[in-house]
Formats: C-alpha cells, structure tokens, sequence
C-alpha cells in the first residue's frame, strides 16, 4: 500500500480507512462478532457495499483475516490478527474519550473507571482474550 | 449534533470526522501548526476545500477554536480546546502502532520507546506544555 506520508498517525489512519473499516473492528474486539450479517445488524446501519469493500480492504491490509466457521464449514467466519489486536489501545481511548464527552454514552462508568484507573491491566486482560479467541 | 449510536468509538469517529480532520490536530498538537496556511503544508497534500471543510466542523464540535494571532491581528490563530487536547491518548497510541507497524516511519525509535516505556508520564508532559500554548 501507498501512503501519502509516512508520518505514523497519517500511515495509522490510511490503513484504518474510515469509520466503517473501525467500526467492524470495534464489533470483532468488543462485541464477539465474527460473521457478515453481524456486522451489518450493527447500530449503524452501514450498507453492504459498504461494509463489503471494508472487509476487502482490512483483509489486504493484513488486521482482520478470513477463514471457516468452525461449526457452520460453508460460512466465512472473520479474525482479527496480531496487527488487528493491536489497535486494542487505540479503541480504549476512543472508548474513554466518547464515553466522557457524551452525555447519552451507552458505556457503563464501571468499563470507563476501570480503563482509566487500571489502564494497563484492563488492556492486557482484553488483549490476552483476543489472543486466544482470534489467532 | 445527532449520531448514528451512543456507542462511545461511533461517537468519537463521528466527531473526529475523518482522516483529514486529525491531520489537522495532529498538527496542532506535535507540530507546533496553528495558522491555515501552515496546515496547507502539510505532506499529505489536503485541499483547500476539504482544509476548510474540516476546521468549520472541528470547530463547531468544540474541539478547535478560532483567535486572532497576538503577533499579525488580522491572522486567524487555531487552538486546541479541552475537549481537543483530550484526545492526544488517542493520537499517541496511533503513533505507537503506525510507528511500529511502518517500516519506513518517519518517527524517531525515541519517541516510540518514551511512549511505550513511559507512556503516563510521557502523556502528561505533552499534556501540560498543549494546555500552556492552547488554553
């Protein structure tokens, strides 16, 4: 991939795209979404084209991979990878800063408290999940 | 300004936009940029129509302001706000994984080992020379 500066928050946000492509990681990390049609029934409401070229482009950028269900073989199930798990820090802050400027947050002060007073910790619990879960 | 869900990361990425606009603070916060054509310059090559695009709305959501310089008057001089400055956790772990991730990073291999190994005290430093030069 091309990116237009190799300054490290610009080469971040390239291969992040946009909303949609956080969004479906946001699902795989948080929310043990791990299919197609899960991820289209988000909050959202992002189009399938849409959600479609996200995929696409996540895969090629080498954070989320593709492979079959366990249970349901003819279904693609998706993973994030060690590149994908990554991000984790990234979304807490995003977490911590939304959840604390929105006065109609959906997120419960018990995950805002503890990923800010217990940041590292809390951090290393979630990645330790996604490990086992995902690769 | 309406959302499409209360989830705290939609919230975020809806008010941080899109790339363009954290280009924006990323110049504010690490580059020492405060003035429009400074913002033109950058590397990433941002149009005057998007550059424009992007501080109206930055500024409507409470995360820039608009001052006139103390040195040239007629110069309009940004700011990041509070709520602005808040979001440089967010920037810094994108420096830690672009940085990382980036085998042509621009970013020095000191700069990644301050904000790994030392990252609070590292973030409140940062913290307190914006709210002197910002607030």
């Amino acid at each position: 991939m091309e990116v237009r500066s190799h300054c490290p928050i610009n080469f971040t946000l390239e291969h992040l795209g946009d909303k949609w492509s956080l969004l479906i990681i946001r699902d795989l990390m948080f929310k043990g979404k791990r299919h197609y049609n899960e991820f289209l029934e988000a909050g959202e409401k992002v189009s399938t084209s849409v959600l479609g070229d996200r995929l696409k482009k996540l895969e090629a950028y080498g954070i989320i991979s593709r492979g079959r269900d366990t249970v349901k073989k003819s279904r693609i199930r998706y993973s994030l990878t060690k590149k994908g798990i990554d991000l984790l820090p990234i979304l807490i802050e995003m977490i911590i800063w939304g959840g604390e400027k929105d006065l109609l947050t959906e997120t419960p002060q018990e995950f805002i408290d503890q990923a800010t007073q217990n940041k590292e910790v809390f951090i290393r619990q979630i990645r330790e999940n996604l490990i086992k879960d995902h690769l």
